[in-house]
């Protein structure tokens, strides 16, 4: 029986992003029938619907538009910018939302964890990202809510998760996330 | 008496925009004393960090700065895409934001008019675009709310508004704009 | 083998409720193997924790919790109150999330229609508990997602929704609800 | 010269609320020319417009309709239930909002702190009352933005606030709010 990959997108593009720390440790904790892997916004220009209009879509969204569609499920692990989703997020679901009609998303399981240096842990990330999930027909995993705050304290210098209670809560996560995603896939 | 400069912000890059033509003739309404001005948002890359990090912006984003610096308040007319606000206008409130510390939003009064196709009017760009406003500080005008929905009902070929009830209500809400934008510039 | 059933929770308590109309119609269009019923919720006191914490719940509560808990899934139809849910339905569900631990919506699916007499039919109310939604892990249909704005041009006066369009996309809706239903339900 | 006046509306019934306690260390914040006073909530029946259609609102809703047209200026001060306000408080706001175009909340300024005993610090209350007020034209504090997470930390066993940092954001809070209130009822 072939692996289910998932499809990780990352709402940060700063090189040493927490975020991008979070998702690696993620990875490691895929069970052995799934991949997960990242899939990488910061080539996307900003979403014009023109290109599409015009029928002359940069090579960046094609690719991007073909990885989308190759994978199983979305996880989404994001910083908050200004109370709300980053640029660089917010412009790879515009992107793969079009042309209308062709959206890459529809249908498929997906699951946020919101990551922070701060308490509130992305909380309005989170959030704003879930109503876009409602019109592109994400199935979003509700509980449990990944809310990492605080970031910057569960990571060593190499960029893993130190405090055994993360590890274990982000390990139930993937779980939950893992278990979602083959309710849905085989139902469909 | 000088005037006041309101800058304007479009959440669409397509050329023959709705938001643009509504953006347009609200620039027809403006009174005497005030002038509206659309600032770009098309040529800034996606915001990462970095940049500001490495002391290295791109020229987009310093012109941007400078330009939003320089008006008295903030007119933001944008569609909704997936539920939010559209990633070419986030990025812009992301790109004014940074570096930390020097935002460029901080403590001006805004205000939004949504637009949409659709019954809908973008009230979730609208409503999405306002909890960024919070953290921000743009001190945004609450009544009259401006939902310009079936926006392609409204415009003539030549993208001016038709229906005397639309110019009425965009009149009364300019009035109400510009009437905000005094009592925060005043008092500040 | 039995039939499934699903509570239908209503937002208004006007006794001429457009919402109440709504849910009628729909309970018209349960398929076979499917019951809808209206759960009431105008006589759950507003919640306080001290019922709970004292061991003296109102009979109200106790009712209520005991009617969520038997069915297998949830319908909200609902207007908009001041942009968000009305207080009514937020104490239905504040009401049955409680006891800590003991939350009668946890796991089961749920579906919302809005309604209301304006074009932006009830976005605010909609979306606001689908937030509610995430926490209180009830798994919500996505797509189609329902809005029923200008809702008194589509009924007649006893109640029944007129034009064909709107009759044919409720039972797309309620179509596409029962299969999310059953979905969830077999699987877990 | 007389004072202004803020009422104070509480999100929670609860008899030993952390929000009272944060809500009565306020008061005691509160400057000369400002008195502070707790509009309470919980005798207000769950909204039903039938009350007001058939002019028969309860004196309840007389009651408070009266005091909140007094006050010069809101203060809300409360928990998140389920990521949204709770129903508590919402009713409080449909209460006040009614009947229609009579609303008690127009036009005057307004500020939030939400409270909670977990780090998220009712993030989703604080921004769904916020929506709320867009609509109610209550013109709302931005920055400082007032997140009192891991409440039962900082409070003593008389409910009195002890962190000295606590204290001091508290007391910028306040300052912030009452400049604010008096720039917004200055101008009118």
């Amino acid at each position: 029986m072939s692996k289910k990959t998932i499809g990780i997108f990352i709402g940060s593009l700063r090189r040493d992003s927490f975020n991008r720390k979070i998702a690696n440790f993620v990875i490691s904790l895929a069970p052995s029938d799934f991949e997960f892997k990242i899939i990488e916004l910061g080539d996307l220009p900003v979403y014009n619907q023109d290109y599409d209009d015009d029928g002359t879509p940069p090579p960046a969204y094609n690719k991007f538009r073909e990885q989308v569609k190759e994978v199983d499920g979305f996880l989404f692990v994001t910083p908050e910018y200004n109370r709300s989703v980053p640029a660089v997020l917010k412009n790879a679901l515009d992107v793969g939302s079009r042309p209308y009609g062709q959206s890459v998303w529809d249908g498929k399981p997906g699951g946020i964890i919101s990551v922070s240096p701060g308490h509130l842990a992305a909380f309005g990330a989170n959030h704003h990202l879930r109503q876009s999930m409602v019109f592109l027909n994400v199935l979003m995993l509700q509980q449990p809510e990944a809310y990492i705050g605080d970031v910057a304290d569960i990571l060593d210098e190499k960029g893993n998760v130190v405090p055994e209670r993360s590890i274990k809560f982000l390990q139930q996560y993937i779980t939950a996330f893992v278990k979602w995603v083959n309710l849905i896939s085989e139902k469909k």
